[in-house]
């Protein structure tokens, strides 16, 4: 195996790194979803992914390299899955775009935001972070609703969309909101379809 | 002083009482505002507050009494301050709910609500305050808005508009995203106009 991976791309041994590096990343999210900032340091992390502290400072030297890159990495696993959405109509976009803000990745994007409220060491990272990963998705939600932003009120149409589902994610943290959502959903794709034209 | 108030309602001694609780609960919402859950305790509030620790305990026995008895208490004068705003037009009410989720109560919420995600004993009682507050916004959301719940779609237009102004107020929290969200909350009160007619 290691002869035919020889000059084909990554030898084995970065193939392991990459494996242990991906598990860190993963295990973080986790982390940080589920018991917050407070609950989430190196050590926590290394054991959850079975990774001894040496090798996980090894890829991560402190706390904020290693939850950084866990809410940017799992950010670009959503990007790419967004990117590759069907053609389909406003209403079931609109849906799949609020869905972003639902689940474990938004749990932990909101710990790791909320931490940064108070911690200056945090603050300058998440914030270029969340306008880098805020950008990327709008990009991508202007194409998958066809919207020309050279209408006027069109980009912040969009953009409000987005602050919405924010807001949705937010109500869903405590409680199971999902019925409410998806009436609020419904209603609201359908002013985004009026005003998208 | 003290003959004049007798029987005509509390006496110096309830009011002082009454002054040291409001002390207590105006300090615990700023604590929790710039130093998040984490960094918001019992002691930490009294001496913010200028009051001795057993003072704060006989008002507050726990932790947990004093930080959820303070978001409600400002969500209350919040309320209030609605409820008095004079008749104007819906751009107006919209920019108005939205400012709500920009100041210190919205900071000291999300810490409240994003610690409550977090730690099972502060999970029910959040959860509790949150549904009443969020009642309470959207009945005083409908009347300034002259908004008619018993037409179709209204009633989430409503809703979808107060999960927008959470989602505002969060991308607010790291930077000062006014001029963006002016933007935003001028485009989405024409959609909100046109679909209360």
């Amino acid at each position: 195996m290691g002869v035919v991976t020889q000059g084909r791309g990554p030898g084995p041994k970065q193939d392991r790194s990459r494996a242990t590096r991906k598990r860190l990343l993963e295990a973080a999210v986790s982390c940080l979803a589920e018991h917050g900032w407070a609950g989430s340091t190196v050590s926590v992390v290394a054991e959850r992914a079975g990774v001894s502290r040496g090798a996980a400072q090894h890829h991560f030297p402190t706390r904020e390299d290693l939850f950084t890159a866990a809410v940017e990495y799992v950010a670009e696993e959503r990007s790419a899955a967004l990117r590759a959405l069907p053609d389909q109509d406003r209403a079931a976009v609109v849906a799949a775009l609020v869905d972003l803000y639902t689940g474990p990745l938004f749990r932990a994007a909101l710990q790791l935001w909320v931490a940064a409220s108070n911690e200056e060491q945090l603050r300058p990272r998440v914030t270029e972070l969340e306008a880098r990963v805020g950008r990327e998705t709008h990009r991508i939600a202007v194409g998958l609703l066809h919207a020309d932003e050279n209408r006027p009120g069109v980009r912040e149409t969009v953009q409000g969309l987005l602050d919405m589902a924010r807001g949705l994610g937010l109500a869903n943290v405590l409680t199971d909101d999902t019925a409410r959502r998806r009436r609020v959903v419904a209603q609201w794709a359908a002013m985004v379809e009026d005003a998208l034209g």
